[in-house]
């Protein structure tokens, strides 16, 4: 009797330099020697990407997530603990050669974990970081009233990516070249420039990439609050704003934007203009952060200023006609339809 | 416009007692002064428990079952992060208040998560724990040639209860008195010693009793492997065994069967005769361990001895006539069926 197909899979994970020896028992024993963060995020098929999706871009996706989380904690991973469900024919081998090639870029060890069949693929994984010495840790109370409010990327992009994989949109591994390729829905006629932008943000929703580099310049400065937007900037910036204490005024002719973001989403058919889905669309893993006035991020990190915290509790948004309106906690709910970590 | 029904759940979570504080960033700041222990297990409908279970149950048997990791390394719980999946109607709240009642009783902080909706209840635990000072890792490898077996309560118990639930048995909260009430399937017609051996049958299958204590008694003892049944003593001694270098000799009347388990299994109509049960019907949660001959466990923890470790590489099982056969490693595959961790 042939041991069972787990044992062999475990073994082939065990010998892996990028799990350092710790798989193979009950339990794995971590040399922790000072704080740690720790923080646990879920991949649902159907949830958080599309049937039949390539089991090396789920990993990279599934870690991404996840790094996001520790980038808003000025945080570096260390160790990763993953619960994997799938169907008998998937390809575990594939999933776990990506997961771990793309760990093993950060240091990062795979050190345990849990295995089960099901029709569906759901994956969870479980961080645990360090900060570097002498840095403080990131948190969503580090705010100030009169701090500048940063954003680490544009917004949007990963909602229009989202829209398209449901409207049929998908990714194949390219055959002649590295990297790969996007192909969109033939219905909705894409061309051009409009087609470049289209296929961005289709790999920008499935491949974020989180800001680990920028959190922990982060965490070297003195002060100032951070979240990473998981579920929409409007419900993110809640967060921030409820944790530090303050309010906020920001601008909506500030919030980046991806270029055509507002003809992609009119394409799509959506019923949100670009500055709703910059405030509303969710999964866009880029920090947003307050720094005091006279600090700014490195232009290699591009951060764009979207406005300012002040004291009170109201949260307000500036038109391009200078009217103010409230700036609602618009975005993804995790009870409705699911999202990042708490 | 109302706060998001997820922050709403998290405000309350973050309000009580046992998650001190540490619910409400990216990530939780764990103050880590040694080395820790982490294991994680999940928990899906239909695979590992049946659809409409009591939200207050399968959050104890998410624990338990996380527990018996832990208890197999000799360690304690002291942190838990959870990922729930569970349909908008879920009653979420009674899930959590059972989850940190049990978790309270033990000194377990609820320290962070992820919450999503989906059509079908998944859910995973990550539990970091510590040793005693003083104490060992229990592991394994710990086992040497020599050294008896011993197995920390019966087998093949969960098995039953696990068919008598796909038969249609259920739990009830009873109403004129604290505890639950089985309702076993008409059809079988169980009545006195069988239909009580059922009923145990049936809640040892849902709320297995992690034996922490037992793993704190092992973890302070000089020597010894360790490994908790949750896959099938099959298995489960394939892996002790291999971990170890050592092969091992085990009676088969020494296994400790529940009463009544060979009837039981026969009005179930099922294949597997009463040792083959003890052997291959997994989510047992004892555990399995090895000492020196002149160590016994103290009487309160109910362990039997079952044969002992021997040189080289093979695991024999000797009938009640004396005769020797190989023991296979029988019990779940992950990769086919659910199981435990790694």
């Amino acid at each position: 009797m042939p041991p069972p197909s787990e044992d062999r899979l475990l073994r082939w994970l065990a010998a892996r330099r990028e799990t350092a020896g710790l798989i193979g028992d009950d339990g794995a024993i971590l040399p922790c020697r000072g704080p740690v963060v720790v923080t646990v995020d879920a991949q649902r098929e159907d949830v958080h990407f599309p049937a039949g999706l390539d089991p090396a871009l789920i990993a990279r996706r599934l870690l991404a997530v996840n790094l996001s989380d520790l980038a808003a904690m000025g945080a570096w991973p260390v160790w990763a603990f993953l619960t994997l469900s799938a169907p008998r024919t998937f390809a575990h081998r594939k999933f776990f050669d990506s997961l771990l090639r793309a760990g093993a870029a950060l240091g990062l060890t795979l050190a345990g974990g849990d295995l089960s069949s099901t029709p569906q693929v759901a994956t969870t994984l479980t961080l645990i970081g360090r900060k570097e010495p002498g840095s403080r840790w990131l948190k969503r109370s580090g705010g100030t009233a009169g701090e500048r409010l940063w954003i680490g990327g544009s917004l949007g992009e990963s909602f229009v990516g989202r829209s398209l994989i449901e409207r049929g949109a998908r990714v194949e591994r390219a055959r002649s070249q590295p990297g790969r390729r996007v192909i969109l829905p033939a219905d909705l006629r894409l061309r051009g420039a409009l087609a470049r932008a289209a296929k961005r943000a289709v790999l920008r929703h499935l491949l974020p990439e989180p800001q680990l580099e920028l959190g922990r310049w982060l965490a070297r400065q003195r002060t100032g609050g951070a979240i990473d937007v998981s579920d929409g900037l409007g419900i993110d910036l809640h967060r921030l704003c409820r944790a530090s204490g303050v309010g906020c005024d920001v601008a909506a002719p500030a919030l980046p934007l991806p270029p055509l973001l507002g003809e992609l989403l009119h394409r799509l058919g959506s019923r949100l203009g670009a500055t709703d889905c910059a405030l509303a669309g969710g999964e866009d893993y880029v920090l947003l952060f307050s720094l005091p006035s006279e600090v700014e991020p490195p232009r290699r990190y591009n951060c764009y200023p979207i406005g300012r915290l002040r004291r009170g509790r109201r949260l307000r948004l500036t038109d391009e006609l200078g009217k103010k309106a409230i700036l609602r906690p618009t975005g993804w709910d995790h009870l409705s339809i699911s999202g990042g970590g708490w």
